[in-house]
């Protein structure tokens, strides 16, 4: 059967008609806490717990007064409580306000000035007004957070005000209860990843609850493939595929997206993204069995990896191309050629699996075996890795690694002996970190990428990781790719597939 | 007809029935305006026009950019805008601060520090966070003005804004419409006279609807007497009255409530304004024939005058209390004895009136005969004035010649002389002149009381006011009774009685 016989969709319709009904979860504040600094602490401060929560029934504020609240987990929600007001006479507006802390370091230090390349209006702070006291305060904006910082800027010296029923109205798509994995060296690693995803699962799948929101290209995939041994969601993952098949821009399928106010595209567009689409949707079909939403994105595939050849290869050689963004990682230093060329090993490979599975009738065969040559030519016999134009990097190892070029056992001694060198470029960011886990786990050392899963992970949530980080390097927890760390997501999209490789 | 034959109606049920429905009208902003420093406008600055509103449409806004509204006139409502967004990636929210301004330095002074001894909380600045870009954005909080700063505090270097479709949706419950009177002199002092007014009037009459925004017994007296003669919302005046009554603490009825979020008073009691209840039901009674409600209401007028005459009053003679707060004008240095004597009268003499309407049998003759023999005692026939304690007011004339003690032109001869006397204590407020203009008319100088009013008001409106303010020195626009500027409301409930004594 050919993909044209499928009924036409248009894809931004039914990408709406799979919107996701949010499930509401209400929880309260545990503590109320303070920071002290602490150069030994990976965050930088150390929590004192000053009294428990339930006890601000009894405390009453003036000008000046400020206490922070500690949920004791992250979420991604709103904020509503109840302002009690007293005193001789209740005569002005309150004015407050609220800064919404992942980690300490928001709801402790300064955001201003900043010397971040994206915007500050991210960072997570807000001015409430409010004329009524005493009343009920619903605040507006989604936050996501833990900590949250109350600073009582301005009332009369006539009242003062108490916060009660202080909630957190928690949204997410991830409704169904998942256990974590059984064991204790990787219950808390689990959990801690578990939360992540449901933090981002939205009506999309953002990249950060609180930073950006948008639904990423390479950060679904990572996303999907926990969602389908986890939450299982299914519908979520067509609905961003559709997203991404409704809103390409001359043919591409762009980077990111955003659903609001209206689905559209940003600029961005990554070559290795979009070349996972492929990956992404053969996933996609082999965990839902959805035939017919394969077969009517399959088109698409076809034209990726067509279009796509036909500009960046040539005999069988990956093309780099000034001013076309390869991501892999955030990495200034990484040489990417060798990865990109296995990306497109990787997406052929994926399209065929597909086409087989939906019957339809493509040969790769003979681009799959080009391509393959041209990895294997980077790959230095005498020193056991690929090379990427000379550089030795863990990012080439791990996607040569899931191109599978060589025999399993050679893949992953090429990542080893990668990682076992001091001068190799390392992995940065989670994102690239799952593709090094994910080529040791496909090659067939389940052990090592567990072993090293637990120590990248698990070392997050003993620095104090509630959810799982964007940017993490273990000797600074300042790192950011944006130069300035409160505008790191601290709860992010690509870091939670500890808990997929931990199900498998 | 005794009042106990009415039927009781829980006093703040029938206020609630009462509540108006507000009208909505559409404003678009005139110009765009900046303002330049000028020692010789009496507001401190001059505005500059830069150009019509309308050309933002086609102007684009980045971080730090920033312009000035002006409206063309004052009002009370909220604003809108439509934001739009464009650029190479609208990928992350806009952060503005908006302030709004009744007159120029709102919009150009800095607010802080404040040495205000009321709570800053008022200062009507706010900030917006939006999230969907592009987007209609309907600002929630009421304010009152004629100018807005715009400042985009923070959005991408990505992506540019711009502000289309401005609007003030103006909210009153004056919504029948008046023509100004007649007359070139006094045309522009009477609109600005009715916008004060206008703007005042929402579910109570306000005492301003930028700071206080409640209900003051001594300024409901006064915005219902230019109601009954333009306007006519007569049922607001009834559910003003109610209010009170139905909130008094220990008998008293208290000097100024709050609707929300439930009716309440605040703490503050003043004898002046508890006994000009008695003259503002003989007024709304009289305005509108309504026997009903004045019977009603009519025993707690029994109650105000005989609790307070047996408190206060001594051998018909007015006793100074420490600790109870007599208003009758904002002035540090002002005796209030005299004044608090003919208001005394002035109640009585009210009451009786009343009585006699509503046939109601009560005979407080004595009473008024022995107050006015103790305020006569006052008048120093050499000088021609009355005396407080020693001291020559604008204030102890005015009341004593509404009290009515002496013949017409004697009353007209002592409020002469004492404006004419440099060493006088003069009205510091609009409130206090209304008593002086007052004064002038009720003993017949119509002519005189015209004369000031237009010197007085007509040189507000000559410094640049759009709506009459609670505060007005002549020389100095800085003056505030809250040592703040600032904290001084611009569009002020009690200074609108010029359209009054203009339809008289």
């Amino acid at each position: 059967m050919a993909p044209a016989e499928t009924i036409p969709i248009p894809f931004l319709t039914a990408a709406k008609a799979l919107t996701p009904k949010l499930s509401y979860t209400e929880e309260i504040p545990k503590d109320v806490v303070t920071f002290v600094p602490d150069d030994k602490a990976f965050l930088r401060h150390t929590k004192v717990v000053q009294y428990n929560a339930s006890m601000l029934e009894d405390k009453w504020f003036s000008s000046g007064d400020e206490f922070t609240l500690d949920f004791g987990g992250h979420r991604t929600g709103y904020m509503s409580f109840y302002l009690d007001a007293q005193g001789e006479n209740v005569d002005c507006p309150a004015r407050l306000r609220l800064t919404f802390g992942e980690v300490p370091g928001d709801v402790v230090e300064d955001f201003y000035p900043s010397k971040s390349w994206i915007s500050t209006s991210w960072f997570p702070h807000e001015e409430a007004k409010i004329d009524e006291l005493p009343g009920q305060v619903n605040i507006q904006r989604r936050h996501a957070f833990r900590y949250v910082r109350v600073q009582v800027l301005e009332v009369s010296s006539k009242f003062k005000i108490c916060f009660r029923k202080i909630k957190c109205h928690a949204v997410t798509s991830a409704c169904k209860k998942v256990a974590p994995v059984e064991g204790s060296d990787f219950n808390i690693i689990d959990t801690v990843g578990l939360r992540t995803l449901r933090d981002c699962m939205q009506t999309v799948f953002e990249d950060g609850p609180r930073r950006d929101r948008r639904l990423w290209l390479g950060d679904l995939r990572l996303q999907a493939l926990v969602n389908y041994v986890t939450f299982q969601n299914n519908d979520l993952v067509k609905r961003c595929l559709y997203l991404f098949a409704g809103l390409r821009m001359d043919q591409k399928v762009m980077a990111s997206l955003y659903e609001r106010p209206e689905p559209r595209v940003s600029g961005d567009y990554i070559l290795d993204y979009e070349l996972l689409f492929v990956v992404t949707l053969l996933e996609y079909v082999e965990a839902t069995n959805d035939i017919s939403t394969g077969r009517e994105l399959f088109g698409i595939c076809q034209n990726i990896l067509e279009r796509n050849h036909q500009q960046y290869i040539k005999d069988g050689v990956f093309q780099m191309t000034p001013g076309v963004w390869y991501f892999i990682d955030w990495h200034d230093d990484l040489d990417r050629f060798a990865s990109m060329q296995a990306v497109f090993v990787i997406a052929f490979k994926a399209a065929q699996s597909l086409a087989n599975k939906l019957d339809i009738s493509v040969d790769y065969t003979e681009d799959i075996r080009l391509l393959s040559e041209g990895s294997l030519a980077l790959y230095d016999q005498d020193k056991g890795v690929f090379l990427s134009n000379g550089q030795i990097s863990w990012a080439s190892q791990a996607w040569m690694g899931l191109a599978h070029v060589l025999p399993q056992e050679q893949h992953i001694r090429a990542i080893q002996i990668a990682m076992q060198n001091p001068d190799a470029i390392r992995a940065n960011t989670p994102y690239c970190y799952h593709y090094v886990l994910e080529a040791l786990f496909k090659n067939g050392a389940r052990d090592a990428c567990l072993a090293l899963a637990k120590d990248y992970f698990g070392g997050m949530v003993d620095r104090g990781a509630d959810t799982y980080w964007e940017a993490y390097r273990e000797d600074d927890s300042t790192f950011s790719p944006y130069d300035d760390h409160h505008n790191n997501s601290f709860c992010h999209a690509w870091s939670c597939t500890v808990s997929w490789f931990l199900r498998l």
